[in-house]
């Protein structure tokens, strides 16, 4: 394996040269933290999110739930808009978390939060000592909301301003009494939702790490506040098993649970999952997927309005006025429990994760350099991805050996017929050992051959990706073989 | 069939009821022109991109191409950002073209294009006749601008703006380049793109038909000029019996070539794929689709700046000081073709299709309302959701017929073989019968039911939505059953 930043340097390099990922709007000089996907990277993209969307909704109930909890319980989907009601953010305390005051150096053009001045690293300047901006030439600070501001309808005015959501999650939040009324669902249940979300980043960077337009995979799961804790268990374990199950190996993966200190001030566990990212320092751990344990916060915010601690109790925040600052929607969001009789808000965890990031982390991961052997036995160096097989953007590639001799058309035949189940590649152009070097750094799992032999027998061969091991088998057999291997990886 | 107007409300109702479509943030009192997906929604959704994407990407190449054109040619696919360089809107023209000057009435606070007043009908006093508004006191004109606009970066300025990409298209030509050098394509060749557009609509209205956030699905298909035509025709009736496979109804669904005055300045030819939606008054059409043959206008706009019409020519578009007024990216957009030797500017044919009003046709298509025997043979009314198998957001439903005698157990062990690969649901509430109206709205196509003979012969009932026939499978079959089913429809 290379080092680490030689490594995110050289996954950067084969993202652009193979086609997973290009800056957004290159052609005009690019813009900042936006990023577009080539046709390798949406296939990815597209397998990353399939997944956890056949892993988390359609067989959610696979798995075990915790001792004596119900099996199967629900789990919907959701796709809310982008856009919401300006007020929504007000109340769930967007609004104001994300406002930020900022500061910059007129020396070095560096911007720092207001707030963490006294502790900052320079990033124009990493040989300064953290907080030795404190002295320098700095701007007065300036408001910075890191929410998307937009207007919607003919004014631009204050009335008419609206946000690009900072998460999915308060979709889920606003429509709960929805999915209560329509999907017939009883507690424990999860709503889950795959969409984009948007944060104005000061610094946007490390690839597509921390971007300015980002994609989420999020679940609202929704249960008695006794239980809650067993769920946040639930949750945290499984999800960390789920990048584990798609090939995250234990060395670089890491389940951090947040110390009393880091906990938000309505959350009563947190843990991270984080990746040991090639671009951060050794030892380092980036963040894939926070599972919060957030109580009954959400839902009560969007009753009551935004919330604020008080010693240990959460009370709306109001205003010199006496009312609250951020009214709350006024609804009623609480469940009637069948079974006890009694009216609740029930408790809520939150397991979200990043489609981009995790695609990321599967990139960095699958990486490998080796070397095999030529047509005359000596070592030549090879970059291959070792993608899960779920998520390789290209499943299998159907070569003819020649492009004569009756090859091309029985290799199109195999081809056609794959293509009906599998994103399958076809490919006829160059020596075999090229295609094969190609097919490796698609991180596409199996090549198929049709040469002399399959004219006389029948057979193909198929070339293992990662052992680069080739075999013959039917090409009748083809179908069932890669049905097999696909699934279990 | 209810009369045209009635039929929208019941749909709207339905899409209510049974959580296929809500208004977003609704708690707060919605915000017009945004929708929010529910549970079933979200299938539905789902399963229109994942039929798209099957047909017109991973099978594109099962189609005959037209006579002399290239079998397989490549499709693939990108995901490119939103938010964009502001430079791409101004060089393709939207900048301008989507800048309007409205003017209000003091009256009755109705908006119209400032060049249309003659013209327009007022959205608020439908019995006024069109252009009485010229009499009326109206506002000065106003600027507005149908792409919504928002800031990157820190500081609020002109420096910074930024818009949300009214269409996913020009993603795809500014990666023309890109995908070149690393999909190893040669014309023709096709781009192909799911994802989120966003129009400051003035007046959003007919439910999810004119929103302000939908979502597109569209392809670039890039070719030589001397063929464009065929290709234009080709893609023109293949996207047209798209529609008709997944079930919308020759007298409802009509392709219209656009006249040579309807015509875009650039287009050599544009045809409309509409449908007659219940909300439209008869003998109405509203568009679905756009299938336009754009010819070298797209590329050239990225190369040069924005381009205008003169005479017969497109040029760039210069100021005062002669230079061009909004400059392309001055990169070299052209394709060198192998065969011919030559340097070319590809033509562009652009099928693009909208995901809410396709899934709005489908469910228009989808409702009706008959009749069916109770257990007493007395005729009751039902509502019940044709959808087409594939589109269809629960594929099947399992029951026990009561919840004891080993019914429930032999049913959830059905249940679970059949969702590990199809969207299936169980339910054990309330009578079979109002179990099964309740999946007739859903649009499931198939229910399986476990009763007293299922544990003497191992055989379940299905119960065919349309027909509301049942008849007796073994078990061991009905998955089988269900794959051959839910394909063809």
């Amino acid at each position: 394996m290379p080092e680490k930043n030689e490594l995110m340097e050289k996954v950067v390099s084969l993202s652009k040269r193979r086609g997973f990922i290009f800056p957004s709007s290159e052609i005009y000089g690019g813009i900042g933290g936006f990023w577009d996907y080539g046709p390798l990277g949406v296939e990815l993209k597209r397998n990353v999110r399939e997944a956890w969307w056949q892993d988390m909704v359609r067989g959610h109930d696979d798995t075990t739930p915790p001792p004596g909890m119900p099996s199967p319980y629900a789990m919907v989907g959701l796709e809310t808009s982008i856009v919401m009601h300006p007020q929504v953010w007000k109340a769930s305390g967007h609004y104001d978390l994300f406002h930020d005051m900022l500061v910059d150096c007129r020396q070095c053009k560096a911007r720092f939060r207001a707030d963490q001045l006294a502790t900052s690293q320079c990033p124009e300047k990493p040989s300064k000592r953290p907080g030795e901006h404190t002295t320098c030439d700095l701007t007065e600070p300036r408001e910075f909301n890191l929410m998307f501001k937009t207007y919607v309808g003919a004014l631009v005015d204050p009335e008419s301003e609206a946000y690009l959501r900072p998460e999915t999650a308060q979709g889920m939040f606003t429509n709960f009494k929805n999915v209560l009324a329509t999907a017939r669902v009883k507690l424990p249940f999860g709503i889950a939702q795959i969409g984009k979300s948007f944060r104005n980043e000061i610094t946007p960077r490390y690839f597509t790490y921390r971007s300015r337009e980002f994609e989420q995979m999020e679940i609202e799961f929704f249960c008695r506040p006794v239980e809650s804790r067993l769920w946040y268990e639930y949750w945290r374990d499984r999800r960390f098993r789920w990048y584990v199950s798609l090939g995250l190996s234990g060395e670089r993966l890491r389940l951090r649970e947040h110390g009393r200190e880091e906990l938000s001030h309505y959350s009563c566990g947190t843990a991270d999952i984080e990746y040991a990212f090639p671009f951060l320092p050794a030892g380092e751990f980036g963040e894939l997927e926070g599972i919060a344990h957030r109580g009954d916060f959400d839902l009560r915010s969007h009753m009551e309005g935004k919330l604020v601690r008080r010693g240990e109790e959460l009370v709306v925040e109001t205003g010199p006025d006496g009312k609250p600052r951020y009214p709350g929607s006024g609804k009623d969001l609480s469940y009637f429990d069948e079974e006890t009789k009694e009216r609740l808000i029930p408790h809520v965890i939150e397991p979200s994760a990043g489609v981009d990031r995790s695609m990321l982390a599967f990139l960095c991961e699958a990486y490998a350099e080796d070397a095999i052997p030529d047509e005359n036995g000596i070592p030549q160096p090879r970059v291959v991805l070792k993608l899960h097989p779920r998520l390789a953007p290209i499943k299998a590639a159907v070569f003819p050996l020649i492009r004569k001799e009756g090859m091309p058309e029985m290799a199109l035949d195999l081809y056609r017929e794959l293509r009906k189940n599998w994103n399958v590649d076809y490919d006829d152009r160059g020596s075999i050992g090229r295609r094969y070097r190609r097919q490796d750094e698609s991180g596409t799992p199996f090549c198929f051959t049709v040469d002399g032999q399959t004219i006389a027998d029948g057979t193909v061969t198929v070339r293992d990706r990662d052992t680069t091991v080739q075999e013959r088998i039917p090409m009748t057999q083809v179908a069932p073989f890669l049905q097999e291997r696909l699934v279990t990886g």
